[in-house]
């Protein structure tokens, strides 16, 4: 790993690494980012129990952190801390805050946290800053999706730097992942502890399979994604300043329309 | 007013100015806050109605923006922006950050927008960081009570700089308010827009004076808080760097209890 380190960087081809390894991020020393979190949970692409009342479908608040390899928020097909489980299940973030603090002190392997408001609709959007340094140039968050068990969509380790500088804008579409500590199967399931619990798997329109699944769709190959996540590098202006703080698009609907 | 502003420069009295007048203060070019919400809302303080299910007692995401004088995000005795109604009647943000966006570019009188996430229950915390400057020295931020028709806690217009320097911790009790959108009387009622429209007023435990209002405590003279903030200034480390970009309290539950 270090002879490879090394070498990569000796040939130049730092920005062919995978996404994930922040080993030799040589960008300029701060990037920020406003990060567009867009649900697309709509009833016309996920009809089957759409949750209507109490609640109807909608978003958590987004938290996030930027942070080095030396951290991860969670991980598919690894055992979700306890702090992913309280947010997964009941949208309660102070857990999950107190366990990225702990990472940053410990091995200061964090560089911030932010969070952005929650949508009160399954379709909608929302969006903050945040801030990356080429020690921490990864990305996370989760969001819990509302109604649900302990699902939650998300970014894992996400490396915004290639090489020797910063990505201008990255968009990824968000699939359901279960966070494997809650066995409920359908979206306004009771409370159901799994014990022992699971890892976290990703939901799909096969997968668990079973027809109650609230995503179970057997016709289908695979699932719409249920959200986007877009981050867009925020340029200096001529005055020196950043651009204005906040950046958002003109009108949220349109876009929501313009991809659905 | 300018004649004024610039006897008190040369009297040196700046620090005596009145809360939410930001026109001079000449402290350092930046400092940041970390601002930390603590809900209050226990059924044992509140006991009238107090929603236990579908949902339960709970808070939205906390929105806030530091500001100059030229913005105001609300207003007790004004009428509500389009955007303080939907954050407060269905806790929707984007609406409000759009119209703090503009604010922002039109006149500059915006500094940045904050966010942290929702609490799951009527009792909890949350927190982040916020940025404050000398042309932008005040806080204002809103949190929806949920359940409610159009409820809310929030800060407006809270002037951190005094004089020459920034203040090194405020706390300050909330207590809840009405955005003057929904006729509702109880957290659960039914939406019933207010036509025309009310502006924003504070709900005591005697007014709106009707027995079937969920904040009507006859016996009281005040309601308790429902809710506290507190904001602390991070101190710059010996490394030049800001202290650990999180720094939350020991154990949440600890400190409820022990105030409550």
């Amino acid at each position: 790993k270090v002879l490879w380190t090394v070498l990569v960087t000796i040939l130049g081809y730092a920005s062919s690494l995978p996404v994930g390894d922040d080993s030799i991020c040589s960008a300029e020393e701060l990037a920020k980012y406003r990060i567009i979190f867009t649900g697309k949970w709509s009833q016309t692409a996920f009809p089957k129990q759409y949750p209507l009342y109490r609640p109807p479908a909608q978003w958590s608040s987004l938290l996030g952190v930027t942070h080095s390899s030396d951290y991860s928020m969670w991980k598919k097909n690894e055992y979700a801390s306890n702090g992913v489980r309280d947010f997964a299940e009941k949208g309660e973030a102070w857990g999950l805050m107190k366990e990225i603090e702990e990472a940053g002190e410990k091995i200061q392997s964090v560089h911030g946290i932010f969070s952005a408001p929650a949508i009160s609709s399954g379709t909608g959007q929302t969006s903050t800053e945040l801030e990356v340094h080429p020690r921490h140039p990864l990305v996370s968050f989760v969001v819990r999706i509302v109604p649900s068990p302990d699902w939650f969509v998300g970014i894992d380790s996400l490396n915004l730097c290639e090489g020797d500088h910063w990505m201008d804008e990255v968009s990824v579409d968000l699939y359901p992942y279960d966070a494997g500590t809650d066995s409920g199967f359908t979206f306004s399931s009771p409370n159901f502890a799994t014990i022992p619990q699971d890892t976290v798997t990703e939901i799909t329109c096969s997968s668990p399979s079973h027809p109650a699944n609230s995503f179970y769709y057997p016709k289908l190959k695979i699932l719409p994604p249920i959200a986007q996540v877009t981050m867009v590098k925020i340029k200096k202006s001529q005055l020196g300043l950043s651009a204005p703080y906040i950046n958002l698009p003109a009108k949220s609907n349109e876009i929501i329309d313009s991809v659905s």
